[in-house]
């Protein structure tokens, strides 16, 4: 089968034999999407080898439980041991020997098939399209805010970053009603959000706004949208990390310390409540396809998708 | 009267006027101690200029209270404007337009008057001597953690940096009943947790226990405490900051984010625990002082507090 791979810091397309672990489900992909993890992990971050790619939507072809056969399904991307504390509790995204699709130890989305455990399957209400449908684990991820930090009306909630990741971000706590700033660069990817009834900024439009938000959301990955998350936080205020980047930031501790600032890590989310904002049509994630490609051509697709204004690039194998 | 003072990175001994806001009580200093943010301060942090000094346990010589006249007392360094939201709630210690003692805006402790509001002060009740209310300032900050994090019986705790703030937060720590290790470079120093039934280690000893603390306090107010910091917390540990230290650290954000770790910065906190503390005897401090010298000595003193090895020094005007 063809799967997109990575392997010393070059991305290329192989043909390789079709997964075979018979303790697994066996996954037909009608659609990946590229997460700008899959261009940090080309770049080298997390040391990962093998066939990138962790967002999709799919066919079970073959499973253990023969009910799931057939079956539309996503599929949360940590698999854990199934014997941790974690995992018996029923979470799997932080055990110690946990395989991450795409990431860590696994095979990923970007190929014909793929498998994972069938208890990281989830099926796909029949009125989500594929197109949507592929949106679920990023949509998750940007959900997982709210399981690390509570938000209410009257919370005043900045979101640094325009790109994919912070378009849900934004779109996501929006729906709680608090008071909500997205702030970029790009006046087009602005306006998705703006469509959407969100108020949104530029990085220097927010000057006279600093030290005025409750709760600051950095998805922009890079180092100043750092910095400008700690201008504008109140003091006790709470900034949430949602990028993964490669390489090292500077930090000004002195600064977390005077101000009592919280630093709040946040990755993956779970996918239930990102199944049900896209059954209700929620959110907006037709805006934030730029470009579908055929797998065959799953190189220049990551170019794409590495280049300055393009929001999400899907794969169709 | 005399005052140890800050200027353009320099510390000396002035003689200059005695305070006379008559809106503020009048406090005679009997001792006062240096903090490693007063040796911060003496090399740029903050950018004061002024007498340096936070930490003091003095006498009201004139008061607008009265009552208050002839008390001995310690003093909460922030003084807000009193009419911001967070003062009126009574906690000025984020005033946005609050004065620090000896930090920002407000001559400091190492001089033989200060002048604080009369709402900052608060008497020492008369079994705890002066050598112990001095540290009434410091343990608060440690009592502070508190505030911001909480710790309970199973949590498994580290404290990182055996210097007299470390040694105050293992011994607060300790009396929450959480299992607890203080981390450290000095065997003397970690010898005084010891002898409180506190576990101790240097970093090295802890190459096998990475992954297996809830909370993780962060004392050294170097760089490597801080990475020290992020090996030992477990997947969505917490991380309290409690250096002020000059410069930057290097971060390693998608660490944060992949482990979902929470970094919560804590500075000042309140003092009436911590006179309950020192009230009981519950905290060794008396093994904390180093050494003792004559304001008139102060730019000496300074030097021995920065020494290696060197604890807590104090200076009685």
């Amino acid at each position: 089968m063809l799967a997109l791979r990575v392997q010393k810091k070059s991305v290329s397309l192989k043909n390789i034999d079709k997964p075979d672990r018979t303790d697994e489900a066996l996954v037909r992909v009608l659609l990946s999407g590229i997460c700008n993890t899959d261009l940090e992990i080309a770049r080298g971050y997390a040391g990962f080898k093998g066939t990138i790619g962790h967002e999709f939507v799919g066919v079970v072809e073959e499973s253990t439980d023969g009910a799931l056969v057939g079956s539309r399904v996503v599929g949360e991307i940590n698999a854990g041991c199934g014997k941790c504390d974690l995992c018996r509790a029923g979470d799997s995204r932080h055990c110690a020997r946990r395989t991450v699709l795409g990431i860590h130890g696994r095979d990923g989305a970007h190929a014909e098939f793929l498998q994972l455990p069938v208890e990281n399957l989830l099926p796909v209400p029949k009125n989500i399209p594929d197109e949507h449908a592929v949106f679920t684990e990023p949509l998750a991820a940007a959900c997982g805010i709210l399981e690390r930090v509570s938000i209410s009306k009257t919370d005043r909630v900045a979101v640094i970053g325009d790109g994919k990741l912070g378009l849900l971000c934004a779109q996501v706590l929006a729906l709680t009603g608090a008071s909500l700033l997205l702030i970029g660069k790009h006046s087009s990817k602005l306006r998705i959000a703006e469509r959407r009834g969100i108020e949104t900024a530029t990085p220097k439009q927010t000057a006279k706004r600093k030290r005025q938000f409750d709760v600051v959301v950095e998805a922009s990955g890079s180092a100043s949208g750092f910095g400008l998350a700690l201008d504008l936080l109140r003091p006790k205020g709470q900034l949430v990390l949602k990028s993964t980047f490669h390489g090292k930031t500077e930090l000004d501790a002195a600064r977390i310390v005077v101000d009592e600032i919280s630093i709040v890590g946040s990755r993956c989310g779970r996918f239930t409540p990102a199944l049900d904002l896209l059954k209700k049509s929620a959110i907006d994630v037709d805006s934030l396809i730029s470009e579908e490609y055929p797998l065959s051509n799953g190189v220049h697709a990551m170019r794409r998708a590495a280049a300055r204004g393009v929001l999400k690039v899907v794969l169709r194998p």
